[in-house]
């Protein structure tokens, strides 16, 4: 059996919605991996005696709980005070933790106020946890046989004493089988349309398979149970990426996420140091503001309506593909790139603007060897449309430059 | 007294930390600017025993709980069983809430699987919450003095019942003295200079301040007690837009978002139906696609090297500034729009990259009366460099149009 984890989250910020509480979902997410069952998240204000109350019923009920906010200077962080109550373990100063403190205000070239003084007493029986980026120390306690981890609220400070501090020695605390997990990242594909893909595949009896939809890309993971054998997951993998076929942008076999279409083009394009032009419509500049920093991206126009790309193009033919294939031919070749990604619609803001109506976009890529093009067709908010956009030019070029992931 | 109430967040996708629970955050903001006091979120997955262990705990606390997810169809939704087990109040069927759930198969054009007959069975004693935008009905049910409200954990669908359905019931059944609020929408200060800036100005006693640092911009919130003096808080609010000055973007008193740079710029151009012509270096597009659909945006350019700025522009000067001048008015001129917006750097894409180094924005605006502009200095992250670099384009503009909110 899995050791029972909970996530505790401390602040006015949180329980009155001024902060969405992405602590809990991150902090999840890594013990759910490190092998963890993970059985509820609480949030509460600033009060001692629902602080208090909260880690008495935890203790109660875990063996594990992970604990953000309220290690701050001020008479709003109560959390060390509600731990000396709870557990009755009475606060004590701890010389090292107050010349941590202090560094770090040397560091930032402060003087320490008084106030962060309070930030060196722990609860009696407490192991301090260091915070190395900023100014508040962590600590872990056990009570009732449940080991409190107790961190800043801050994420990035969080996160990286999580990682330092926490990870290893929950590693050497508890006894966690991790759990095995594949991540498919694609795009053209909706849910539902995964599902009809894979449906055919028999999965393993214990595999947890769970979506996750972006804007623009959807990702499948797989989750395994610790036994699972390697060489059924890779069995199992390969068939999947066959039936995602073209649509299948990337796999990670690890924790960390699968690379998205930019960074997949981007290897791709950097490999053959090759520049790309780009004129963007319903985009709007979307896909330009995503290769920020990208060598490959030699420029990109913004076009919103069709005066203006009659004005400053000569274009042949008469259907719209027709139109944008000439058109990205001119783009490549007035720019001097490899290659020219140009995209066309109807230049009816309306079908923009308008969540029940879809509207057809037309993307053209022209190479050294000729123009190719893509159909797509998508509906939805402004948002989704205008990021589906984006994502069809830069999917049209990943086609061309090799599907392998 | 504030009547006291609670979020509870149900489903193994929150638990596991596949999604953020935004809907608690969502929930907790309508909540406390109704009257509520809000004092616990809670989440938890989908197991039967937990969920009416908690129901049962929420009844003893609270006076309020608005519940959202496990209205679904499937086997893992366990609401509906879970409250009728808590609460002593078996399943009934609803035959309504069946048509309701048959005729939004209709209007989709599909069959209705079996597996949805499930979600017209509501606890007795509950009364049903309708849900006009997807298949499940919420209910609401009073158990030991705590009325509760079951919505979808969709937020879209979630967000729509709970102001049709909830909202009005919750005004009609708690004696509610809702909060006053106002908010400062800034672009150019942070926190901290916010912060200086309004610190001279004498606040009432039972004022609570807040900040919601965004990319770009940053919202300085006033909470005032319902009791609290309209004209006080008119004098107080002047005093602090004072004090912002031309940082100062919008300003709402009501519950609404103050509108955002890009809204007050559409608003000024539309007034006189005037375009812009835009050329990004720094920001990579990230302006232009903000601006969609906005018929003022007549163009856009995004110009990754100097390299290509020097072989599409002659530049005249010698100084950065000199050269961000001459091209806003090239841009302006090739183009016919009324305002031609530029901004130039450095070129060193290793400035974007480190966060640890700061680097210098020089953003031009040419009008039909002349040049201006202005110097930023921006630290930080990519994403912070290329937004702070995107809104500051279009702050110049802001300034040129009239400062007014």
């Amino acid at each position: 059996m899995a050791p029972r984890c909970e996530i505790f989250s401390q602040g006015e910020e949180i329980v009155t919605g001024q902060t969405v509480d992405s602590n809990a979902a991150w902090l999840s997410q890594q013990l759910i991996a490190a092998g963890f069952e993970l059985t509820r998240h609480t949030a509460v204000g600033d009060h001692l005696e629902a602080l208090v109350g909260l880690l008495i019923e935890i203790s109660e009920r875990a063996d594990c709980c992970i604990c953000t906010g309220g290690l701050g200077p001020t008479g709003d962080d109560l959390t060390a005070e509600a731990v000396a109550e709870a557990f009755g373990a009475p606060l004590e100063f701890d010389a090292e933790a107050m010349d941590q403190v202090e560094s770090i205000f040397k560091l930032w070239n402060r003087p320490m106020p008084a106030v962060n003084r309070k930030q060196a007493y722990f609860p009696s029986g407490a192991v301090r946890i260091d915070n190395k980026w900023g100014t508040a120390p962590g600590f872990t306690v056990n009570h009732n046989g449940c080991q409190f981890y107790f961190l800043p609220g801050v994420p990035s400070e969080m996160k990286k004493m999580f990682q330092a501090g926490v990870f290893p020695q929950l590693q050497e605390s508890f006894s966690l089988s991790p759990l095995k997990k594949v991540t498919f990242r694609t795009f053209g594909l909706g849910e539902s349309a995964i599902q009809e893909r894979i449906e055919s595949i028999v999965f393993p009896e214990m595999v947890t398979v769970s979506f996750r939809a972006g804007l623009p890309e959807v990702e499948l993971k797989l989750w395994f149970p610790p036994e699972q054998d390697q060489q059924e997951i890779e069995v199992l993998s390969s068939a999947i990426a066959s039936a995602l076929g073209n649509q299948l942008i990337s796999v990670s076999d690890g924790f960390g996420p699968p690379k998205g279409i930019v960074e997949v083009v981007s290897e791709l394009l950097t490999e053959k140091s090759h520049k790309v032009a780009l004129l963007e419509t319903v985009s709007s500049g979307l896909l330009a503001s995503w290769c920020v920093t990208r060598p490959w991206l030699l420029e990109s126009r913004v076009i919103p309506s069709s005066e203006l790309l009659n004005r400053d193009f000569e274009l042949e033919g008469c259907s719209e593909t027709e139109r944008a294939l000439s058109l990205a031919k001119l783009v490549r070749q007035k720019s001097g790139a490899d290659y020219g990604l140009v995209q066309l619609w109807s230049f009816d803001p309306s079908l923009l603007k308008e969540k029940r109506r879809s509207m057809e976009l037309v993307t053209a890529l022209s190479t050294c060897d000729g123009e190719t093009h893509h159909i797509t067709k998508v509906g939805g908010s402004l948002d989704r449309k205008q990021n589906i956009a984006a994502a069809s030019l830069l999917n049209l070029l990943r086609f061309h430059l090799g599907t392998a992931y």
